[in-house]
């Protein structure tokens, strides 16, 4: 049936620091196919847009569909990005430094390619196919390896005129707090994400209180992942539930902040500390941001769970290229 | 000339603690004509109502002009309001609740009236006629008696959908931090706002620490104003600059968030404190958050003093309600 039906489909990419994932979608943003290969960032980036170029063929491919019949194709990558060129201007997570991820694919499949920061993907895919649906203002917090952060406000991403935005990760949430990844102190990354956690069970487990955390995982932060840690806490590590349930305090603090600011109806959770342990991690979130927020904004807003799990940034890639070139037909 | 010119003019009114406003502009928003009123808020708001209106047809008299020919009136109060219907919910600052604010107004002059929060129609003043001209995101921040913050973002207020946003002085800042007028603790009001400084002022004036500022204001807070703050300072009271630039630092430091979050191409820093002391709470704010931002938005970012003064509420929110009427009528 391929190549007789117009341009009705959609790809929705995802670039990850470990693997890459393309969906092919349909008009109702359906999955109808999808292909998964590693990144292998270390083989530098013109290597790397070669893959993608290729996971996008083989995604098609799987769903019997020729590039002709592609609306467009929308990208989520880690950034910092050049959005308006859909560049990549400079990524620690995979090494690459001005890479021309839009020309590339366009040139390659022959439609429009948008590219949007992998967490704004994410949010903007929670509030058309997930968690934050119909909402007015949707605030995603994804605490992980680093802290992302992303908002949609009556219906379009937020994004600052600089190539990065919603740095939640960044906001300086602890006066004196320790040394971030960043070179700044006492960021919400700092003294939340699940490095830090993993940090300080690996700890507990060295001192003797986290005794199932140290039989299946040892001390080494590279074993400690949260599923680890959630197989601990399910195993009766107390001490390891603590140190969870204090990095989603901070992140509690963060979202109070957002709240405050932004008024959304809801904040999304999303990330491998909260796909883990998601109702453990929502429930001490929103306990602590309800503390915190202006008391007549303590029941203005929901705190949920992200619905999508790994394919929300390729999904809300793929949303958001449809709104950005809808409203520039417009 | 009146009566003849069809509709081309605005009213922006500016219902402040104090003093009510009215501006009338042209089709350029040039002030043609002012009236100001005492707001007498104690006497009631069905008695406010009455002075708004007479102070606005007093501003139309000064100006030569008819009712009929208004295309619009902007009104800034302050909050918490309910934007659709135009209404006052609850003000602490004059104690009214439920006002029928538009309602009331369009009925004695039979045009369109629209409401914003009282700071947000001062950002939104300042991006289209002040400091924040042609910028693409405003972040203002205006610290005063409390601190209060806006943000205009692609030519648009940001405006929850709970009736009140930006509520900058209210995030969280200092974990265990003192406790704030809202009854949580640690707010960047509870350690920055006037009333804190001031507090601080007076203590130090007891202490014989600030000889000016005893001399010149005494140590009850309600003489220890921004004025007198700044003249202590310019006598030689050392320990004040410390004070006012220690409220500066906090307010840098939630600068830094919002930066972080929004991606402001400009920091817009108004209010009481900073029309006293512009260069010296511009400079700790602007050195503090740069020092705190992601370390790629160091440069992204200006710090401007805000330049509409006491009109700025005014003149924001008339632009404002001509940019909600024009995207209205599309």
């Amino acid at each position: 049936m391929s190549g007789d039906g117009g341009r009705k489909h959609w790809i929705g990419f995802d670039l990850g620091g470990t693997k890459m994932l393309a969906l092919v979608l349909n008009e109702a943003f359906e999955k109808i196919a999808r292909k998964r290969k590693k990144t292998k960032a270390h083989e530098g980036s013109e290597a790397g847009l070669g893959r993608i170029v290729r996971t996008i063929e083989g995604a098609l491919g799987e769903a019997g569909l020729n590039k002709d019949e592609l609306c467009g194709i929308g990208i989520g990558s880690p950034g910092p990005l050049d959005l308006k060129r859909g560049m990549i201007l400079d990524t620690p997570n995979l090494g690459w430094r001005n890479v021309p991820l839009k020309a590339t694919v366009e040139e390659a499949f022959g439609c429009p390619v948008v590219v949007a920061n992998d967490v704004d993907a994410g949010t903007y895919g929670e509030y058309r196919l997930g968690a934050g649906k119909q909402a007015r203002c949707v605030v995603g917090i994804f605490p992980g390896t680093g802290i992302g952060g992303g908002c949609v406000y009556d219906g379009r991403l937020i994004q600052g005129h600089t190539n990065s935005f919603m740095e939640i990760g960044h906001i300086p949430i602890q006066p004196g707090g320790p040394l971030c990844g960043c070179g700044r102190h006492g960021c919400l990354e700092s003294v939340a994400s699940r490095l830090v956690v993993s940090a300080s069970a690996a700890a507990a487990a060295h001192r003797g209180d986290a005794p199932h955390l140290h039989e299946a995982a040892g001390t080494d932060l590279a074993d400690i992942r949260s599923g680890a840690l959630a197989a601990a806490i399910q195993a009766g590590d107390t001490v390891v539930e603590q140190i969870v349930r204090e990095s989603a305090r901070w992140v509690g603090r963060a979202a109070a902040t957002a709240v405050n600011l932004l008024g959304p109806d809801i904040v999304v959770l999303g990330g491998g500390l909260v796909e883990a342990m998601p109702e453990l991690y929502r429930e001490e979130v929103a306990a602590t941001a309800r503390s915190l927020v202006m008391p007549s904004f303590e029941d203005s807003f929901e705190v949920a769970v992200a619905t999508l799990g790994d394919d929300a940034t390729a999904l809300g890639a793929a949303a958001w290229a449809e709104r950005s070139l809808r409203s520039a037909a417009v």
